[in-house]
């Protein structure tokens, strides 16, 4: 194998500036998929994957998912699933992307035109989509394409499903999975998703949890119609006035949740895991560069990766049908809808955590002894999802960036959610990886998004090289 | 007296259509302040009313207020200052009114065109601008106009202030009154202003007193961006966490100030004053209906008239720079804005109030041992107002309304604030009175603003019998 992965390696260096063009086409494709306007490019981004795919031998169908919730006059971007390989003798491996980027123009206050690849001094190939996730999609294609010219047999049977709505909530992709896991994706053995980015910007890692996210709406009404506070203002009671109140009561300033009930249902930390964040390349110095402030909550770093990572976290997002304009004014506002949402990790069940949510809101509510009427609801509830590290799908990432990065991984986790984790494991009843190719410094969904070349470059080799290991990796256990 | 009225009624009766067509035109022009592009209209609207006014021999000046703050690029509409007669026999009596209206649309829900006066069968008179200011600025030139054709001698000599900018904080206005106080409006020996409602629909009133209003933004700022929940969730300390702690500790559900000496500052309730309450035509079922619910504070009369006129009240307005759309976001917003406002009473001072907000605000920050910032400041201070409604100007119009409407009226006091009407007092040092022409149902900055036939018509009756008895009423106390 290692003389494989040394003509792969030496013929990916070889083909970099090709594959950088790759990167360069895919980026001018303003393939937003939240801006109804944007649809066609969604589309054409879609088609071009497609071709550059079959250009490539790969078979490739693109499965239409239907007309867009909610926006009916819209068809939805398709899946284009892909089939390198049906060799029985190989391992089946599911990789997922996505080719849809978030919106982006240069009156956000991005240096360069967010649709041209523009490469600076130090390798970073700034433009939307390059790191997320146009970047990491086009890498699969480049390690099939370096295997080719270099006439290394690929390793792998390697299925993929890369979708255009990603950034617009994934619509229709769960069904979309749930229907094809015993279909087109029914030879799986483990699935690979390149989708996140490293902790820090020195260090790679891979992702075997991320934390789920319950999302509520809190509504006060009272009024028929907003109201003039001078007119009104001691003779009715206040909507905003009960919501406050309510919101205020969720969560202390140093994070913590004052639901009760809710803390019982966190797994208890173990010994082993509370060992493992020490060694975590990440300092405190790396929050307060994220943040921009110093105004975390804990001041060392294992105190702040666990609550990131494996403790639940209450956010107040805003409040919906207030004044909410810079200025003054004075309106009492009939209905209010607060947001929060919880950051659910295990055990908590999104069930229980709804009831105990529920509960709380309720006696709170009932404590203002308020006309007013309330009513909470949830919004949406994406579950947690944790993997074990120890699966070969793992131990063959950790060789890999061993191999690539000439360093073992940091084992992490995620304090946000990618959904379609969850949806693939659940589908597939396979381990899911998550292998990310960019940095933390990529800023995927902010102005002046970039992937630096080195990780593009990098990037390819590992995922190549993940497929070589994960192809031989002995079962040792799930 | 009585027969000059008689003539005078009577012409105003054989004019009514001549009057309502005289509001048809008025209400035709689209005179919103508040919108850049209709600037030409409110210009149009203030050189149509100088020319109604001159066709009735009228001195009128068109007076510039320069740009207009913050939209260099706009000039001010010019206020229109006028006299009618020179007697020096005569008292001399100001009256303001405004020609701009609020925005209106079809689309907004009207029922009918918002700028083409549209009259039902009940003789309700639809349009933007009909009660609010139109009609009752139009009473004082109608008042004119029945007066030479019914052959009266005008009983006063009238000084007129219209302005074009009150639907957007009266813009340049007070300088404007301060600097003419000594030159144009020198001689005037009291001030009349129609632009305000009756408290009910039966019952006519003259309104001596209102609140003030202190506006006040708490700002507090953690991050130098927004953050991802799932990223920072339980490790940034959240601002938007600790505004809602402030804000839930300022005001409780039945509207109790939770500022420490505030309550302090509120002039002792007497006895004298109590019992005015009483008499007040108005019922708990007015305030429900205006509401569209039963969520009052209070569950009698007295109590919501008081603490509607005569105590302060605490609003929270809303929260600038939250998620405050419909849906979910997942934001840690980095800086929130609450805007919250105190309507004062007699004898709260605005700086006295400004201290207690100060000091509560930082208490109550303090408390929450954050490191995010927080700043308190006030956005802008009216005070409130309080006039004698035993001063002749007061039993002149008292007198009048018995006349007009065989019925003595209610002396009220409003919850709102018109700055304009303190600036009149403490410029020209005399007394101001409120006259309103509609009443509590003319919806003024709602949609389907109107105007009832009677009111207008009956209104400018009012307006003239007015200045009549208040060219005579004995000078008893001020």
């Amino acid at each position: 194998m290692d003389t494989q992965l040394d003509s792969f390696f030496a013929q990916v260096d070889s083909l970099s500036d090709h594959f950088i063009d790759r990167l360069r086409r895919a980026v001018a494709i303003p393939s937003i998929s939240a801006d109804d306007a944007r649809r066609p490019d969604v589309v054409r981004m879609g088609d071009w994957l497609a071709h550059e795919l079959e250009k490539l031998g790969v078979e490739v169908e693109k499965r239409p998912l239907g007309k867009q919730p909610h926006k009916e006059y819209l068809d939805l971007p398709p899946v284009i699933i892909a089939r390198y390989g049906s060799n029985k003798e190989k391992r089946t491996i599911l990789v997922y992307g996505h080719y849809d980027v978030q919106p982006a123009s240069k009156e956000d206050g991005w240096a360069s035109e967010p649709f041209e690849l523009t490469i600076d001094s130090k390798g970073r190939m700034f433009g939307r989509g390059s790191t997320d996730d146009k970047g990491p999609v086009l890498g699969w294609l480049n390690a099939i394409e370096a295997h080719q010219k270099a006439g290394v047999e690929f390793p792998v049977n390697l299925l993929m499903c890369f979708e255009g709505m990603e950034e617009y909530g994934s619509e229709g992709l769960d069904e979309f999975i749930e229907a094809e896991a015993k279909k087109f994706f029914a030879d799986t053995d483990a699935v690979c998703i390149s989708d996140n980015y490293w902790l820090g910007t020195e260090k790679p890692c891979l992702t075997y949890g991320l934390r789920g996210c319950s999302y509520y709406s809190l509504e006060i009404s009272g009024p028929a119609q907003d109201l003039h506070s001078g007119v009104f203002g001691g003779t009715a009671q206040e909507p905003m006035t009960d919501l406050v109140r309510i919101l205020a009561n969720l969560v202390d300033t140093n994070g913590k949740i004052l639901i009760p009930g809710l803390a019982e249902l966190v797994a208890p930390l173990s010994e082993e895991e509370k060992a493992l964040y020490g060694d975590i390349a990440f300092n405190m110095e790396n929050l307060y560069e994220s943040l921009g402030s110093k105004t975390s909550i804990h001041d060392d770093k294992e105190k702040t990766l666990m609550a990131r990572w494996r403790y639940p976290s209450l956010s107040i997002h805003g409040v919906e049908g207030c004044f909410s304009q810079p200025g003054a004014k004075t309106v009492i506002p009939a209905k209010v809808i607060g947001k929060f949402s919880i950051r659910t990790v295990p055990n908590m069940e999104p069930k229980d955590v709804d009831r105990l949510v529920f509960k709380y809101v309720s006696d709170q509510f009932e404590k203002l002894k308020s006309k007013n009427k309330m009513n909470c609801t949830l919004q949406h509830a994406g579950k947690w999802w944790v993997a074990s590290p120890k699966h070969w799908n793992f131990t063959a990432a950790s060789r890999a960036v061993e191999r690539v990065w000439g360093t073992q991984p940091d084992l992490t986790r995620e304090g946000g959610s990618i959904p379609v984790t969850l949806t693939f494991e659940q589908a597939t009843g396979k381990n899911v990886l998550l292998l990310p190719m960019g940095s933390s410094t990529d800023g995927a969904h902010s102005i002046n998004e970039k992937l630096d070349r080195k990780n593009y470059i990098e990037g390819i080799k590992l995922l190549g090289a993940y497929l070589h290991y994960v192809a031989h990796e002995p079962i040792i256990n799930t």
